[in-house]
């Protein structure tokens, strides 16, 4: 029988776990991400989406992390400061379904240089919670990827990169659309990022030439998407190896994605172990639960 | 009596001045930009603009500029090579109005990094009709701004920067939209363009700050607006002033964008005189027009 629920809900996406002594005993995701819908609409998408995890009768508790608490979200939740632990107390969330004893962890703020994140906090602290003594650099690679020096169990400094953002603006949107809409090609990826990681003040005078080398030599878009994508994640690493010098970099990640950001890491010269995400979400949340015990009985 | 036409088709606009004598006797400026036109669509609209212009009988001979001659445009034209002169021979196109002798400019290419112009090889063209020892940088802001390593008459290198471009889709299509949609501020402007001088390779690292700044501590638009735009054009003159060090640099504008570009010249150390790009346009056009008499006439 579910104990409680835990939950993702990004984005783009609601992740859930039915939980009953430490086990899962069931999960689904749903594609109603945070930024498809109203204030109104997330209870609702909750249900349907837990329908089967639902008990008849009585009360289950539902321990949410990630952008359901922002401001356009199920219900804003304050953000932790950093420096500080991942993990802060989740407030309830006022819901209908009598059923359903909502709440949502806070995501982390730092003040200088302005940033904040809601999500990734969870999946560092079930790094933490396996690995308490890990000395180093988080990179969560994602449409906005987080860099994240972690120390002690807490998180001492963070930055976010619009790495994922800028390639689908430029891809999608921009006059380079039409030289770099699809494919891939490997080398291209792996030059234009040797390129980026040389010389990351230059992305913005690298850009313009995607396009030109479409125009008067008939670059292909597989090569032109790759050089794009090689170009930002080039420069992102760069600046944050110049940031946190001589830390060694783990990666949090799932998809493909994460897979480029190795390569990068690697020709950067950075020891880059990889960890899966979507497993240390779920054990960041088993954390929060246990820590929290005492306020979400 | 009209006894040519000089034409500046760029994107967005079309500007024809009616010559007689090397004076100009009667101007038009056109909102029929190349970019919302398809190609059977250029003649109309010239033209329109052009009415007034035109003989009741005879032929008069046009001289074109611009995007006019890009492969979506009314006819392509082939680019001259750089390094090389700024002015290559005009291409006859063909039009159905017996008025009508058109010819458009080449534009310009370089094939490493591979980049392309058209238009501002005809400025270039008019800055070296009325200063041939110039020797020197020359930036041209825009959408995308160029930077021309010109001496000796001739363009020996250049690049191009999306800067402008990449600001209207960060501002208006991103996740810093909500943040960076109106207004100004000009010691925002300053001292991001002071981070952008000094840590070009921060840039996409240091733009999410805009969206984290309006979240955390309610920064106003304008603020956010002018900070996006500092970074990105204080980035653009670093990486442009470690292209071509110790080269000086003169900028060729009419718009509130070469004030900007005026402000990151003057605080990144490099001189910077500033000239009306229009009335180079036409200088070029006039020059292109006494060069090239045995094709025109």
């Amino acid at each position: 029988m579910t104990r409680w629920i835990a939950a993702d809900w990004g984005t783009s996406r609601l992740r859930l776990w039915a939980m009953a002594d430490g086990v899962v005993v069931d999960s689904a995701v749903s594609e109603d991400g945070m930024g498809g819908l109203a204030p109104d609409g997330f209870e609702p998408a909750f249900l349907s989406a837990a329908q089967r995890m639902l008990p008849f009768a009585g009360r289950v508790p539902v321990l949410i992390c990630g952008m359901a608490g922002a401001r356009t979200g199920w219900h804003e939740v304050a953000y932790g400061p950093v420096p500080g632990p991942p993990l802060h107390p989740p407030e309830r969330v006022p819901a209908g379904d009598p059923r359903l004893e909502v709440r949502i962890l806070p995501g982390l703020a730092q003040s200088d240089p302005p940033d904040v994140m809601r999500g990734e906090e969870t999946q560092i602290a079930g790094l933490v919670a396996s690995d308490p003594g890990f000395d180093g650099v988080l990179c969560l690679p994602g449409t906005h990827t987080k860099w994240v020096r972690v120390a002690g169990g807490r998180v001492l400094a963070f930055r976010t990169v619009m790495t994922g953002e800028l390639f689908a603006l430029l891809a999608t949107r921009s006059t380079l659309s039409a030289f770099a809409a699809e494919g891939w090609d490997d080398p291209a990826f792996d030059a234009a990022m040797r390129q980026g990681l040389d010389r990351p003040g230059g992305l913005t005078g690298d850009l313009f030439a995607i396009r030109a080398g479409g125009l008067l030599r008939g670059d292909p878009p597989g090569a032109a998407r790759a050089r794009l994508s090689g170009l930002l994640i080039g420069a992102e690493v760069a600046a944050m190896r110049d940031l946190w010098p001589g830390q060694p970099v783990t990666l949090l990640g799932d998809a493909g994605l994460a897979a480029l950001y190795h390569r990068a890491l690697t020709m950067a010269g950075l020891a880059a172990g990889t960890t899966d995400g979507t497993a240390l979400t779920l054990a960041g949340l088993i954390a929060a639960r246990a820590q929290f015990a005492r306020d979400t009985a």
